[in-house]
């Protein structure tokens, strides 16, 4: 994760799930992080999942270009499809552009 | 969290635990949450941690210049410093400017 830089593309996904306990999920969510890294443009994902079903994944790109193209992906459009049909019970999708960045390490 | 629009600055805040299971961990965060909302420019927040320890908080700021006042806001200043001392294995800050947003519900 030491490439995200200024210019970079952040698509932020906000979420709560569903009660649903559809084991498809797991397996959709690992599937789409292997199929993002496999894109052209793609710089790096963060993924933290509460118990309580909040979870916030965030995307990196190189650039807007990079990140529209992965909204067009088709299997990316068809997972949001089931998404939305059984996944989750809302989402805030929030796309910004990466100023500066800072890392620390113990 | 209606409020995030294209020109907000989003603070990513991307972290990882210690052990150190300090209950004074909660506490301050609980504080730097209630400071944030206090401050001028303040717009909302997005917070999820993960059993294994890693967590992402992010903040939005109307602008630039209240997420700066917000990095030196001495009470936040002094929380960052226990972060560093005791609570954090490491973290990756990230600071981008939204340009636009999305939101679904079920």
């Amino acid at each position: 994760m030491e490439n995200i830089s200024a210019g970079c593309v952040a698509v932020i996904f906000v979420n709560r799930r569903t009660a649903d306990d559809d084991a498809g999920y797991h397996a959709a969510a690992q599937a789409m992080v292997e199929e993002a890294g496999r894109q052209p443009g793609f710089v790096g994902i963060h993924s933290v999942r509460a118990t309580d079903g909040e979870g916030i994944t965030i995307s990196y790109w190189a650039d807007e270009a990079a990140a529209l193209a992965w909204r067009k992906n088709a299997e990316h459009a068809a997972i949001r499809e089931q998404g939305r049909a059984r996944w989750y019970e809302y989402y805030h999708l929030i796309v910004a552009e990466v100023r500066r960045d800072y890392q620390w390490h113990r």
